[in-house]
């Protein structure tokens, strides 16, 4: 059994206190007692975490990676996230900036089912950036929801994505929604030769989910959308894992800020929207783009993307998706940035173009396509 | 139908940048799209947030109340959560301090199915703060676990909390753990004359949340744990809201720390630890004490309690329930600063009394019970 490892940034005024701080997180994310009263023998030998390598960044800046062992786990993700950051996550000062699974952990959670080829393989997209049009706004009827589907497939979207404030709502209900948004996409792929997947957003009660994918399925969904802030991880791995499942799954970060607002708290962006989402099974992570409406600069947005994307990251590479701050003006520039392998979102804008949607989302499309190296 | 209000601390540097920064909020957090396409009618006229009073606090500081129409979220709580700060928590600057749920949102989450008295009546504690040892370290066997639930309980516990890094690990899986902790509390009530609860740890995938939380009420579990942060609220709504259920629920605060952590972001200590658990059925709401290994006020915990105790709050009063900090000498400063309605949890130094650790709480209860204005 490999032991896992987790870098945690420390903030302190000395190494001597980085390192009491270390032991402390070693302690409180495992056995939660203070040193003096763990048991002897296994438990202070395997359980409690091990505090490693550890390295000075700038003046109070300190990375210290622990290392835990698979046995903390078990095989619950929910679990290796607590072990990861559960109460040391209400600590000032401690931001966890890396981690390693080792072959144990990497053997427990697989990761992706399809990753980039198996997403580029279903939408038919072998090379180049996919475009994804948000389909919107909460309040719309399905028949209003379903017909800006359609215009968006026959403009060459790769992706029709639900808008993630698409839940239950009386106006469209989930069903009917799922029902008559992938009839659309369906139709629409058939009468203009695409492959469009469309990507049906679940929300419910905690054992609702995974028989709402499942409808999603059956109504023709080519894909899910999950928001793990708000449903928890634990959904994207079960669908992930479930072979009869079997459909991509797109993340998206709603509820999540929080975690990666902070310089000294929560996560780094590539954690939060690469390394987790991945770890979870995510094949496309969502993050705000950087020159929209959120605030991430450029660096984290490719931070996010490189690790999306790292061969050396858990299970296949996944597509990085940002959202927002797309243009045909900027095509270029979002290409030199994120490279072939992304997934554009575009958003509310879109709706601007009324009737005429799918020509703005063909001009996209081309705006893509006609950056060197991509198709 | 009546709207819900939401107030988000705006932190800009004019009363007009703030007001225009509460529109795009009350934009995000519906129709996610530019106001000059919003649809006219029904979306622009009810689904749109109203942006309402605003206050201006210390300087650039602006409490900006904004409504929305409960035909924005439906029934499902995850889906109220994503209203209420969904993608604006991705945003600097803007932080949850308030929430008013109206009549009709107050209608569909009922909140928790016990709260202060229910718990109380269960216990059979009616007046006085109950006294909560958590069980731990993880790594140790069924055996070692039950055997200190059971010392505990001769010594006078009223609740018998899992740590909530006891998940289904290879050293005491799930259900065989809880069988045993479960019956060895009950054999402590009927030797001693008790009735302490014990609140088993319910992690795991999705669909098996509800399942295990059943299992734990079968093997004699007087109540379940539950980590929002890690699992979603989702689970917590619905087993408060399930009759065939009918067991007390605590909600613990691993992986929540981000969202309270920074002062210009997430939610108040109030809105996470007091009024979301609330909301969503839980009947003890756990967070750090003052005192302990984590750095929250004396006046951060006090309003998590009044929030948790609010009669003005949605559904029953809940047990405010801090960790750490707690000791015999401490008794009465605990008891001045949070009142009766109170679960103290006792955690890892309770270890250090090994097999007189019944006598430690025997030894706390008494420092409780002699708190004036306590039985």
């Amino acid at each position: 059994m490999e032991r896992f490892r987790v870098v945690y940034r420390i903030f302190a005024d000395s190494a001597a206190e980085a390192m009491r701080r270390a032991h402390d997180v070693a302690l409180e994310q495992t056995v939660e007692v203070p040193a003096d009263v763990v048991p002897q023998g296994f438990i202070a030998d395997e359980i409690v975490g091990k505090v490693g390598r550890a390295e000075m960044g700038e003046r109070g800046v300190f990375d210290v990676a622990i290392s835990y062992s698979p046995d903390s786990v078990g095989t619950e993700l929910c679990q290796l996230l607590n072990v990861i950051f559960g109460n040391s996550s209400i600590q000032q000062g401690v931001k966890v900036v890396g981690f390693e699974p080792g072959a144990t952990i990497a053997e427990r959670f697989a990761g992706p089912r399809f990753g980039i080829e198996g997403v580029r393989a279903r939408a038919n997209r072998p090379k180049g950036g996919l475009i994804s049009p948000v389909i919107k706004p909460q309040g719309s009827s399905p028949e209003t929801l379903a017909e800006i589907a359609f215009r968006c497939v026959a403009g060459g979207a790769d992706i029709i994505k639900d808008d993630h404030g698409l839940a239950d709502q009386p106006m469209a209900p989930f069903e009917e929604r799922t029902e008559k948004v992938a009839a659309a996409v369906a139709r629409a792929n058939a009468e203009f030769g695409m492959s469009a997947l469309h990507f049906a957003n679940i929300t419910g009660r905690s054992d609702e989910l995974v028989e709402r994918a499942f409808f999603a399925k059956r109504a023709g969904a080519g894909g899910v959308l999950l928001m793990p802030g708000l449903l928890g991880f634990e959904i994207v791995q079960q669908l992930a894992a479930d072979p009869a499942f079997g459909l991509p799954i797109m993340t998206h970060p709603s509820f999540t800020g929080p975690f990666v607002l902070s310089p000294e708290t929560g996560f780094t962006h590539a954690m939060m929207y690469g390394v987790l989402q991945r770890l979870a099974g995510s094949d496309i992570s969502v993050f705000p783009n950087v020159g929209g409406r959120f605030g991430f600069s450029a660096e984290e947005c490719v931070s996010i993307a490189d690790a999306c994307r790292d061969p050396a990251g858990i299970g296949k590479p996944i597509f990085p998706s940002p959202g927002g701050g797309m243009s045909v003006d900027r095509a270029a520039d979002m290409a030199a940035m994120y490279g072939d392998d992304v997934v554009y979102l575009i958003g509310g804008s879109l709706l601007r173009h009324g009737d005429r949607i799918g020509e703005a989302v063909t001009a996209m499309r081309r705006a893509v396509d006609a950056v060197p190296g991509a198709r």
